[in-house]
Order: structure tokens, then sequence, then C-alpha cells
């Protein structure tokens, strides 16, 4: 049984319902998450006295039955002939015949399950009404595995990053642009050479932030044209692994000599890294407002404003971090409101200042919050210049 | 107005309805279609008065507004101070003051709208019920502009079937296995040259099945390890292109001898496959239906089960073909039960048999429906052995 079946179990009992249903795309992630099972299209997850049964097409039960948890999985084919995927009239109708051979009558169901499927479901006699998000609740916590695939992943990513310092140092400097083997080195062209780093490493990266000069200093600009000496390359990489997991990581360089307010930027937000960790290191328990805010007070301290203080275009202008799973962006965010961090809770720490004039600089580590700290996934040094 | 907004016109008079409501992922894809916003966030479509209204977060205001099709754009600031992405509870909230500033009592949403937020409209006083697949049926006849992108999408399909065949062809046997520029020839590798031909055609290619000798026999497996002589080779390729919609194609070939059943099953793929397109000759008009059962009456004369028989896990194990377009796998499918197809629908058409000891074929264009007949988007001849 695992963690989101656990909790299953729990609100079936203490909301007095005879089954759990769980009907989403087989690319919904908490659905893979739930029933280990990935499959093309949709599919119905039912909890029912303990037991996790699968109803799934004809074409996936073999996969369903050696890839997913399941205890039980059954066929669209037993209910209804031939192929129902993508017919939703039908495939409720089977739903309701599949729900109908156990004793159900109350049933619970995730927020985001359809309107019309539980309108099926109540003409045919059932009560149907959604519970807490217990499948997200149980992703925050990551298990050990889950735990060693994040840091696996993190780990190719810092090789990533590795490269990356490696390429802007060998490169040479012309009228002011980087060359790397005798061609302009460019945002495209960096990150196809990250592309081809991460497919010989079992990742898939489908885009990054190579942002030069002023580019960088809007945190979604991807960056393009020739990269250049003296300014902020802003490099934030976030492949996702075979394994289904994301690596996320931050770094800024530049090829020379950065301005005087560029390399005071860099420190203050080196500072404000470290700050956040000094928070992180007091371990499961502490909330992510309160690593947000120690981050807004080295920057503010320092004079510059942060996204605590409203609506702003230049200083600190996103949240301190994000949950990372089988999800680049998963909750709890590191911001305002954000509640207590719980141990095996895997989080990207990454503060960033922007200023138009100057550009951008963000630095992001990935981390998993312990019972007394937290432990950094990275180990590569907070280099700027190269 | 879109003719996704004309159907939702249609059917708020129809059903008697006050407004229709759409929130999904903005990732969502008839989202997407109905509002012509592509945003990184949930949101919120209101159809009111023949108006479209979007109620999007205060950092997609801007975009929404320069992007979308909407008559007005409407930020959730205007209801509640921050950012509650990600926060379900606090979205319905603000959902329901945004609806509740109209004057509406009876909703109609989209079948997949999420139940949770159905509830809480319910308890604020509101009545709420699904309609009809208003989007998706708007969806299934593509405008002249959408014909143009999937043939362009299905041709740079064809051209990574050409360098296929080209690989196999150019590549020598060793033992039985497939070498080409001297090193074996994966599955793995494979895909890897199909991913690079892909990137160069502005297409990403995700997976690709490249199944060889009994990993065919599984209409799923993407298949693994070094390509073999005298087994079948099936190749099913579907590449999103930059323009949002998708290639399919598949073909089966043989370097060397096929064993005879495996030339026979090819043989009746292929009678198969032309008996589809001579009842799709006939047409608007026809249904999904009698283009599958067509397919499933040559197999069967051939001796071959199909599922229009019931569960079987050898024979032709899915539906004849599926429409596509946003979205690689579209209703309405070619399976028994489907109904009348209609002009500028655009569907695959991929008849396929397979049996554990021998492995498995599948040929597999992409038509689109004409007023009096039907058009192939492919040139490709049904090439089996290399």
């Amino acid at each position: 049984m695992n963690s989101a079946e656990n909790n299953i179990d729990d609100v079936i009992d203490t909301e007095g319902l005879d089954a759990f249903l769980q009907y989403e795309a087989g690319s919904d992630i908490n659905h893979q998450y739930l029933t280990g099972f990935k499959a093309s299209d949709s599919f119905t997850f039912l909890r029912y006295k303990g037991k996790s049964i699968l109803l799934v097409a004809p074409v996936e039960k073999a996969k369903a039955e050696s890839q997913s948890d399941a205890d039980v999985v059954r066929s669209t084919a037993e209910f209804v002939t031939g192929d129902v995927r993508d017919d939703i009239e039908a495939e409720a109708s089977v739903i309701s015949d599949f729900v109908s051979e156990y004793d159900i009558e109350d049933i619970g169901v995730h927020r985001g399950f359809s309107l019309y499927i539980a309108e099926v479901l109540t003409n045919d006699g059932f009560s149907v009404r959604s519970v807490d998000d217990v499948v997200m609740s149980a992703r925050k916590s990551k298990s050990k595995n889950e735990l060693a695939k994040l840091k696996n992943a993190q780990l190719v990513t810092e090789g990533a990053m590795e490269l990356s310092k490696e390429t802007i140092r060998e490169s040479t400097v012309v009228d002011g642009e980087l060359f790397f083997d005798g061609e302009p080195l460019t945002s495209e062209r960096f990150r196809n050479i990250l592309r081809d780093f991460f497919r010989s490493q079992n990742c898939v990266l489908d885009e990054a932030i190579v942002a030069c000069g002023t580019q960088s200093a809007d945190p979604h600009n991807r960056g393009s044209g020739v990269l250049m000496a003296n300014e902020p390359i802003l490099l934030d990489i976030f492949p996702r692994h075979k394994s289904g997991y994301w690596g996320d990581m931050s770094r800024t360089f530049v090829k020379g000599e950065p301005s005087e307010e560029l390399q005071r930027m860099y420190d203050t937000t080196l500072d404000a890294f470290v700050a956040a960790t000094d928070v992180l290191s007091m371990g499961a328990g502490v909330t992510g407002q309160e690593v947000h805010n120690k981050v807004c007070d080295v920057f503010e301290s320092a004079g510059y404003p942060t996204i605590r203080g409203g609506d702003i275009d230049e200083g600190f202008l996103h949240s301190t971090g994000h949950a990372i799973g089988l999800e680049l962006h998963e909750p709890p965010r590191l911001v305002g409101g954000s509640g207590k961090l719980k141990e095996g809770y895997v989080l990207t720490v990454e503060p960033g200042l922007y200023k138009k004039e100057f550009g951008g600089v963000r630095i992001e580590d990935m981390v998993v919050v312990t019972e007394d700290g937290y432990s950094n996934f990275n180990n590569l040094s907070p280099d700027f210049r190269l």
C-alpha cells in the first residue's frame, strides 16, 4: 500500500464512504502516482475495502497487470463490446456498471472528478462527493525511492552545469562576443549542447533558460542570440529524467568582468541563498513563509525591493522556491502564506535579483527537508566569474 | 466568434441556460481552442449574453489581453488579494464571486468540469449541470488553416519514415542483427536518429514505437534492444509540430525474409487498409463503424480474430483509427458504434495484426474526409521487405 492509498483509506473511514473513485487521463500525474501506471488513455481507479482495482481499456490490460501497483486489473471489455476510449458517455456508463458490482453507495472522488460522470452515477443511484486532495498531499513527502530518483536527476543537472561552466570558460571573446569551437556561442546553440548532454544521460531537456545581458532581467525570458562577455549569463536548467522525476538548477556566470552593481547583486543573492538555508537548517516544522521572509529581509536590507512589498518590476520578483517531483512545479511554494514544511519535502531554493539596466542573477539548488535540518542535493560551488 | 463559441450560444439557448462556464488548466487543449489563449496556469472562461469573458491570474492578464480571443479579460486580483493559483479552494470561491456579478442562475459547464467547484457553486445558490461537449464537437471539423497544419506535420512524419527505410536498407546484418554505421542498430538509437531529424524540422518527438520481433506483438510496446533481420520492425511515429498539430504514421518493414505467416499477416493488413479507404471514398456521411466493420470483415475472412468479437489477445486488437489535431488522439475513433463522419474530419487509418509468436504488423496513414470522398495526406508506398 502506498501513502496515497493510505490517505484514501483514512478519508473513506472519516467521511463514512464506501469507496473512492478516480477517473483521469493516463497523463495525469496524480493518477500515475496513485496507481503506479502510466497509460496512454484515461482509466479508472477504485479503492474499495482496502483493495485497489483498475478499470482499463482492453488494449492496456496486460501492461496494467505488469506495471501497476493495483491488486486487481479489470477491462472495460467485461462491460461493453469494443473500445470505449474517448467516448465519455460510454465510459461513464461502463464506470457505473463497474461500481455496481460492488457493495457501494457513497463514493468519494477527487476534486477534479468530471461533473458529467458524477451526474451519471448520481442518476444511477449513487451518492458522489469530492474529498480533500489525498493524492497530492501524499506526493508532498517523498519516499526514499523518490528521494534517490530526485537526487539522481539533480546530479545529472549539476553535470550539465559543470559542462556549461567549461563551455563558457573555454570560449574565447571576439569583439565582446563569445566564440566556442570557432563559432559564435548563442543561447540556441547552448541549449542544443545541453540537450545532447541530457540525452546521453537518460534525460529529456525540453527548454532551458540561457539568457544573457538585459534579457536575463526578465525571469521568464529563455534567451536568444550570441552570449556576451562582461554580462550576466543566467542558466536555469530543468530536465526530466527517464525515471519521471525532474532536476532544476540555476547559476549565473560572467565571462570577464561584471559591473560593480552586477557584482553587488550577485553577492546579495548569495547572501540571500545562505540565509534561506540557515532557516531550513531548523528542519521539519519551519514554514515556507519563514524561509521566504528571511530571503526578503536580506534583499530589502541591501536596498532591493521584493515581491513581499507588492507589485514590482525590479528586485526580487518571484517566490523563493517550489516543491518538485514528478512535476517541475509542485505545491508548496516558498512564499508568503506558505505553511509548515515536513520531512521528505523536496524544494528548490532560488533567490534572484533583476534590474532592467544590469540583467538578472539567480542561484538555485535542490534540497530535501529532514527531521532536524535539510540536505542539499547539489555540491557545485557558486562560482560567478569564469 | 469562433465555431466553439457558436456551439456554446446554441446550447445556452436550447437548454435554457444563463451562461456557460469552463475552468481548466492552461495546458488543456479544449481550453486553448475555445479561448485562443495558452496560459501557464488554470483559468476560467465565461460565456454570457454573447460575450466571452476570461478570469485569469494577475500575472497572466496582459498576456491574455494581447493573445486571447476574449471580449473581456478580468483578473482574480479584483476578488482576492494575492495569487490563488494552485489553491483550488480559493479559486472556487473567486469563481463564485465572479459569476455572482452577472445576472446568472443556471450555468452549463463542460463534462470534465471539476465536481468540487460545482459543489461550491451549488452551495452558493447556482444551478450547475454539464452539457454536451460543445468545444470538442467544434474541433472535429478542421478549418482550412488546420488542415494545412496537419498535412504539413504528416509530410514531415513521412520524411522520417523515408529516413527510417533508408536506415534499415543501408544497415548490414551480422549474426542476424542489424548494424548501421558500424554499430548495432537498436530501438533506442533509432529513436534518437528520428528525434534529431524532427528537431531539424520544427517538430518534437517524445516517443516512437520501434519494436522488433515478438515485441511488436504488443501494440503499445515501444521496443528495445538490437533490431533483427527476418523479423517485423514496426515503426509508429507521432511527432508534434511547432504549430501544435500532430503527425502520426506507421509502417512495418522486414530486413531480409519474413516468415510465411508474417507475409500473410502483412498482405491481409494491406487488404484491410485498402478496404477501409474503399469505404471512406463514399465521403462525408459514412460512419466510423462502417469503416471499422469492413476492416474486421477482411481480417475475419482471412481467419484472424478481431476486437469486434470480444476480448482477444491476438489478431486485430484495436480500433481502425482515430481523429487527430491539436491532440494525438481525438474523438471520434473508427470503431464499433462510431457515428457519421463529416467533412473536414481528419483521421488515421491504421489496421494491424498481432500474433505472439510472429510479432505485429501495422500500416497507418492520415486522411481527411471530404464531401464526396477522402484525401490521403500520405504518399509513401507500403513497402514491406527492405
